[in-house]
């Protein structure tokens, strides 16, 4: 199931890079006087965890030309992303604020990146076709179209691009509602465009039926006719996945995985998460944790195994990043939860 | 069930405010050279939810004129409360030093209130009529006549004022043996003829028991013979309420709640409580939560279902206070555990 | 079970301090710029909690004569330990990095303990008799032989004087597996000529399989085997003492304990601990509560309960010390795990 | 000098509020992933201040209905000003950056308030006759008009307003170049409307020259002549104060302050600070003291010298509010500058 | 003139310990929910340092039987001081809040130590004569006194007995007005009683015109005067030192220091603390400095400029206690101000 | 004067990386139990700071393939250093402890460097033609020969290639006596080797003196021959430059600064530093800005000029590393010491 995808060459990932600011842990927002940060996006952690995992990966995209986007860009690169490709404009940083949540409290985002840099740049200045050179895999989310029409179009254009210079595209469906309400675009036939140029896509069965304007098909019990119909719809699409969460509590969640490609399906046992750390960010590890496997050429099923591994470990790192490494997200499976000394 | 409190009005809470000291998770107390701080007390507790629900609620009682005062003070009318009723006087800051419990390690209070501004005040320097005023609710807690013979007058002159004017009281019985030892009064004397006032009261089995000074009344079978008996021993109560808690570990917890009238009793599922960050003051966010319910004139179901999500939330939240809104209350509820964004 | 050991003299421990230094939960090594710090030493972690319980203690060993060693000394003496007979040593301090885990993300150590004051200093300069003047019990564990000749050398000589002088030994296996092989020496060999000097051994099955080069030993079914054949290669030997774990997660794990004598077997139950702070020092957390039961002639169950609370509620504590009292230690049994006022 | 401010009524402040957002001391933008936060806002600071002085102070204005909206007005209401006149509205909060300086580095501020809820909020819905009636002066400052034309609208409205109904006007000129050089707009011929109609009025000699569109009167030697100027252009003017700052270092300031009425010029001695905390906020803290002076009908000398230790103590808070009581600000001058106990 | 003291025995120190909880620097009490925490006490402040300097310290007085006055022993011992002679009751812990000051906002304190476990103490309970055996110095300060009667009588007792046995007696008068208000005491005698048994007083000049009721004695041109004023009152007196402090600023102050015999005056130039860190306890670090240098029997001028360094080396350190060694306290006179490698 | 230095090709940067562990202000090490953390080396110092003027600079070197190595290059990428040449080697990460010092406690350094990966390296494995390949200058300082022979080697070998390779060397004499001393290396012989390598030399006086074994030129009258015998001695030598350092307390300094070629000598006025926040790394922010300015081609006054501001400017920030852009070292000439919004 996995080949298609190549090693060399490396990585574009292209999207918002955003400064989360967060209050502490079991604190309302702003409770107390203090808030963490880190830097995150949806397209940015994705590629902060291939480098991690020792692939080539460069962040295409647009920052403000002030100390935030600086720190954006160093902390991208200070894990090993290359972040030449970013460009620097006058404006504003994205931001969100997260009240992380407890027991039963569900946490709380206050998004705050209306007007940013990054959504305000003129489509047109991408430089595609350069952008794409030596690119094996470029990947996008759902995210970025959300941000309204300029973002959108430069999705497209990017994602049409790779096609054409037969560069694989990988894409995270990442619905945001909230951010799409704000933006009076007609979310589903945008994304639906998009799809069209998606070689692997992370998608569950709600967003299947979203894009295909097909409510129905969010009936858990007509799963294998809602794969089936996103196969239909997108004859470019080879390859389905995404992850199954059953939530006890706020910081204890089940987490299962699927692969899907059009002969095959599979699926993995749930594992248990206690006490967790930090669920931000957890579909983008997920995601680099597949597209590690895919690249690696493993079998399907370890890759997917991997990949539920790894947005495991990622429940257990504060911030947007998965930082571990390919011997960390094994850890666990290899030997154990013990203290490794 | 809920008729009988009126939602125009303010509600009047008395009581002591208290500074708490608290060590970080994890650590037992000065392991580390740091302590947080939050003001609390169990009457400020309820009145601090009660405005977080909506309502107008006002604070009386006696504070240090210091900084500790000063700063108790504006704790509580950053959250809304009217604290005009607050008396400044020489003396000194009840406080308090919590030890956070972990896994099977319970947490520790030390008190140091002995001697405080509001323990010492002349109870007949009150003027109830006029701190009643315009109220249509009195809150009181079985803490306040534990702290010495000044302060159960005060609550009970209180108490008194509030029938003679038609006010409604509440009670939360509170009882906190380390407390009236110190004082050689006797509790249950006291208490049971602050309950004559009362219309609403917040008292479990085990409370009434010692209430009536019939320990046999604690048998966990004879729980309707109990509740009869507090209806009957108390003529003017209307509403009996409390929380029932079952502990599996100091972080996980299980919570149901039960609502009894003179004509029938309400009980609610339990709820599982992973990860617990702070229980104190749980029980005053659960009267807070029921009295919100039955000053909207909510069905009782609908109202004690609330009180026990508010006391839920609450697990989640540093602090003595439950900050939470409404809406925060009814999260979990409503849609689910996952990040909201 | 318990006879043997006596109440008056005190208990001299010999070995390493360690400075460790953890990343905040939730985070990988320097992923912020913060280091928590703490002492700890498997046999230091025996002094400090023997103290606590209220015995005489001295800890012997070797310190780096500069602010770091002395810290070492000042928190063990700030717990109550007689720090006289330490040594200090120009050299460096042993250090340990800890990323604690989460999760199911294993917490990790960086040892950086080579070449150590300790592990560097002349074994032929401590004056053994002089020592253990006054003890009534030697504790010692694997960790210091696993440093290195010297400190091998050294710690065999303390357990011939001991015998010599008739003083009990006990012996914490502490099997590291990073740290023997880095010294190229046979750890087997080494420990089985101590084990022939002690008492009372705290080893799990899979110890008595490596000491005894009878890999066998570790099948679960094989227990009684294993135990027998411990006792019958070690004529010394009375009591022989460990805990079982089973993790479910990285803060959610069972632990029960045995105790065997020649004559006699015992287990508790197992106990559950959810929402662990720091796992780090459990075993010695337990060494040191089944050491005081029986220095304090309880009867032998007792005594393991006790040793097995006592690690359960270092579980509770942050860094590599219990500082629980024996008050704390039962205070989950004996009175529920609610907050005690 | 000081007659025409009344001690009775409450003195309205309108303005923005500010979520500040700053880096730790001695480090750059997010060179450590925490930021301190704060409210602050040129208005809102004089709010707080007069409120810690005794006063009665409301402050009307416009926040975001979320959680940073929510916490700035319960910033406010807890240092006692009345926030019933703040509207919620969706949008966006206000916020600034601050890299705090140091040595010789100077601090640095990153404004993000471009389409805040306050600079978006539709003019014509202040109903300024209500928002003032019982109010005995109004604040206003140069920040407001620089927010774009919507509220500059609103605050000349409100000057107008106060000018029909025999309210007196403070303003502070609290010129930012970088907020007018986003807008458009003419500042100078703006902030001269509103001068107009202001009785008190905070600015320097290169305000004036500024606002009078007369760079010569900025020259140091034309003060008196650039004083006279603008008591001419203004007729309504009464008062004009403003400090005056030498800076040595980055945390090395002398402050000295001055008074003019049409008739007589007061200046004070220079008072030196080491070691300054936070310089935000200092000029808001010197409006407050000189309106607390002139509302208590303190002589002109004495109000002056208030105004400017109340400067000074600012420099010694964190945050952009003073927060010290009147007899705090005069602590220094009273008692000389030990410990007090 | 630094006969007289013994470096043989041990010194004990007799006196009431503290618990301050601390504000941030910049920061009003509470302005943030943290405080920092460390254990003081004018007498333990002096044991501490003379335990850094090498000396045998014990400290004898009453702590709470709870988890502070357990902490505030562990502190002591962990700096070496013996603090078996210290005894556990019932009752609470002495506490003081604390300000700290900036530029010219000067530190405020809180005392909330009335009633405490120390100052209820049954001052017949002590045995001096057990306590003084082996002690070559008592050392004792005017805070004591100030406590009440009942720690007023024992301080004396402690001179009382410490005369009788021939051990000599220092005393640092302390005079906190603040205390002695509290009580009526009349402070001047009770002290001048004191006064009768020391050897050794630190006392400044406006101590000596309070001891002697005698206000003319604080004038600066009558200090010759005031000196052998006490020489003369106080029979015993051998040594009378103090030092000078100027403030330019809060953190900003010229510290001299003086030494008095019957024959001879030994005075120090100033020396400049630019960067204040906390300036508590200086004083009590002067006094261990001096003690350090007379017990060592160094020449006077050397042990005077020594203490004086010692105070100056305490205003770069955090917390109530010097921790600075010998060769600490000499770094900046020895090798210069540069970092040492 | 600044001929000779060309902006195209990168510089090459070789020496150690070390994780620098300090206790927060005011506070000796471990007084409290956390310590903040950077990365830091005499050269990383200088890459870094270079990559923030906006210079392609690569860092050669050895690190621990653990996470202490790992987050040592994480940081030098992040800040925009090419870390492709450095090296993961089996060892232990160079260490050292910080206590900062305050008034007149000077700072003090604990290293614990002994042993690392870099120290430890074989140097015939760096391929020096390989590295130097496109740089433009070589970066080294006398840290690294004094780690110990192998990195002696290491040093030599380099500046060889680079001569060989007709690549400038640019060398900081960074003379730790504290390193040499516990090498039994010939420090001055080692270092004169390598200044014969050396275009440009930062070294003082006293350096000089050391280097060329003629004490009598550390006399302050004899500069001028000093200088002359440093390029007398090393006629490769074209640029000697110094900083000079007057201390009137810890966080109080002058600083100026020379430059001398064969032909002239510039010496600036002294900048006064008050409030100092880190010391370390300033003499590498000198060095970094005058190679700045030497490869921009400004005049040497210029470049002299930016120096001496970067090392001011280094002062004003946590950590070892400049961090500040060439505009924020310029902020304070430009345009004052004020708020920069």
């Amino acid at each position: 199931m996995s080949g298609h995808y190549r090693q060399d060459g490396h990585v574009l990932c292209f999207g918002e890079l955003l400064l989360r600011l967060s209050a502490p842990r079991g604190e309302l927002l702003l409770q107390s006087p203090a808030l963490h940060t880190c830097i995150g996006g949806a397209e940015a952690n994705v590629a902060v965890s291939l480098a991690r995992f020792g692939h080539e990966v460069a962040m295409a995209g647009v920052l403000p030309d002030n100390p935030l986007g600086h720190a954006a860009r160093d902390a991208l690169r200070g894990h090993g992303v290359d972040t030449r490709p970013l460009v620097f404009q006058p404006g504003r940083m994205g931001l969100y604020f997260l009240t992380p949540g407890a027991v039963q409290r569900p946490a709380e985002i206050v998004y705050d990146r209306a007007g940013s840099a990054f959504a305000q740049y003129d489509p047109t200045r991408y430089d595609w076709p350069a952008l794409l050179r030596g690119a094996s895999l470029l990947h996008l989310s759902g995210v970025t179209p959300a941000l309204g029409g300029r973002a959108a179009q430069a999705a497209l254009a990017a994602a049409r691009a790779a096609c054409e210079l037969g560069v694989p595209v990988s894409f995270d469906g990442n619905y945001r509602a909230s951010l799409w309400a704000a933006q009076g675009q007609d979310g589903a036939a945008v994304l639906a465009e998009l799809m069209r140029h998606v070689d692997l896509a992370f998608a569950g069965q709600r967003d299947i039926a979203l894009l295909l304007g097909r409510p129905e098909l969010a009936d858990v019990e007509r799963q294998t006719q809602a794969v089936a119909a996103a196969f239909q719809a997108f004859p470019r699409l080879r390859h389905l996945a995404c992850t199954v969460r059953v939530q006890h509590g706020v910081e204890r969640h089940e987490l299962s995985a699927q692969l899907h490609t059009r002969d095959a399906s599979l699926a993995t046992a749930a594992r248990t998460m206690d006490g967790i750390v930090d669920r931000i960010g957890a579909g983008d590890a997920f995601a680099a944790g597949l597209l590690h496997g895919l690249r690696r050429r493993w079998p399907a099923a370890r890759a997917l195994e991997f990949a539920l591994a790894a947005a495991t470990v990622k429940h257990a790192i504060a911030g947007d990043f998965n930082l571990a490494s390919e011997a960390q997200v094994l850890a666990a499976d290899n030997g154990g939860l013990d203290v490794r000394r």
